[in-house]
């Protein structure tokens, strides 16, 4: 897998990779990671990579020439191309790991007020990451490529992402750790048990329960078994 | 307006305060921004902030203890923390308007595995960026700045921040700039026509098209006039 990202900021991107588990699976070579500063393509005299918009109005628009030349020059038929924008579908857990089966995904970021309409024609996926606005879209580019690459083969513990939130459709079980009283709070008696098959059970209703409790949504595209509806109907009686 | 970031990796952080917009705005003193290693407050003795989970599992937990110690030596009354859980509240545009009235924001950023679950009885909001899995908070916690940073006064134009996606309740209009043709691929006319208020029409109509095309759940709050209905019921019968 390699990720290409085109942004004007290829600073922004310094720290993904050289912190904690990223730089750990980068240095094993398990993905590989480059970013592109399209200000270098362009061909405007002065350096400038946006104008101002047709039919006027505020902020700067992203020209089509620079980023469409860098695009061409990197791009394969291996390679699926990602504009990061407002209207597109909003990312999570499960287009993460579409993408991450990909050999070769190629981040475009817009940065100030938008970029010109034409440069959607070139791309093959419109993605957003939640209904908010950015500066730029670097941290949204960040945030996406953390969680592609947490996915691929070796760079977490398998056993460690089967629990993930999201990951078997629930949220994950709650966690504790040293000690076992912290300002007159206790671990739950069943966590310090060592009976595995009743840790298991807790656990997994915890994660039944915490769904039903804050992410009922979450719920409607499992099919639950009747002891697990069970856990959820008494959490949504509670609510009600 | 200040931000506070408790976090393992205060190096992720640095670009976003040395980039583009929020480094001149910075430079503006228009708000404080702020890291702290919580690794730095652990009373442990190897310098560990976590251990492992009880009742067994893969991965590390962060203690409450170098977490907990931070945060109170930097909290006051007029803070407000925020941990970032995928189970907390899905951010959005009009959470960040209201988090950027706020004097004191104080973000608890985890990282592995997850942390002890007593952290969550000391923060006063849970939030998640989406329905996804990060290897830590740090890239999460960019975005939400980011975007709570761009809403301050005097950090972008206000005209500009007007026009956002979801600023109004709808996608933003599609945007043009230089050449009038680019690979074949024309300008609308009407915003090379210099008549402002077709070029207003034109781009709230777009905007609502845009809007019933890609994000049909973004119209249910909207009080929509009549004309306006009839723009998006074009575009829901052409979708059928």
């Amino acid at each position: 897998m390699k990720i290409s990202v085109l942004t004007l900021f290829p600073e922004y991107f310094e720290p993904l990779m050289t912190t904690s588990i990223l730089k750990r699976a980068k240095e094993k070579d398990l993905f590989e990671f480059e970013t592109i500063d399209f200000r270098q393509f362009t061909k405007e005299k002065h350096g400038h990579v946006d104008d101002t918009p047709y039919g006027g109005g505020a902020g700067m628009v992203l020209m089509c020439q620079p980023i469409l030349d860098a695009l061409e020059s990197i791009r394969t038929e291996n390679s699926t191309v990602i504009l990061l924008t407002p209207q597109g579908k909003t990312f999570n857990q499960s287009i993460a790991k579409e993408l991450s089966l990909k050999e070769h995904l190629i981040f475009i970021c817009g940065h100030y007020e938008g970029f010109d309409e034409r440069i959607r024609d070139y791309v093959d996926i419109q993605m957003s990451l939640g209904d908010f606005v950015l500066t730029g879209g670097e941290s949204a580019c960040m945030v996406m490529c953390d969680c592609i690459l947490r996915i691929l083969p070796g760079v977490i513990r398998q056993d460690s992402s089967d629990d993930d939130s999201f990951s078997n459709g629930l949220l994950e079980y709650p966690q504790y750790t040293r000690p076992e009283i912290y300002d007159g709070k206790r671990v739950p008696d069943v966590l310090l048990s060592g009976h595995h098959a009743n840790i298991k059970k807790y656990r997994h209703e915890e994660s039944l329960k915490r769904t039903a409790m804050y992410r009922p949504d979450l719920l409607e595209n499992l099919n639950l078994n009747k002891e697990d509806q069970k856990v959820v109907d008494s959490v949504l009686k509670i609510k009600k």
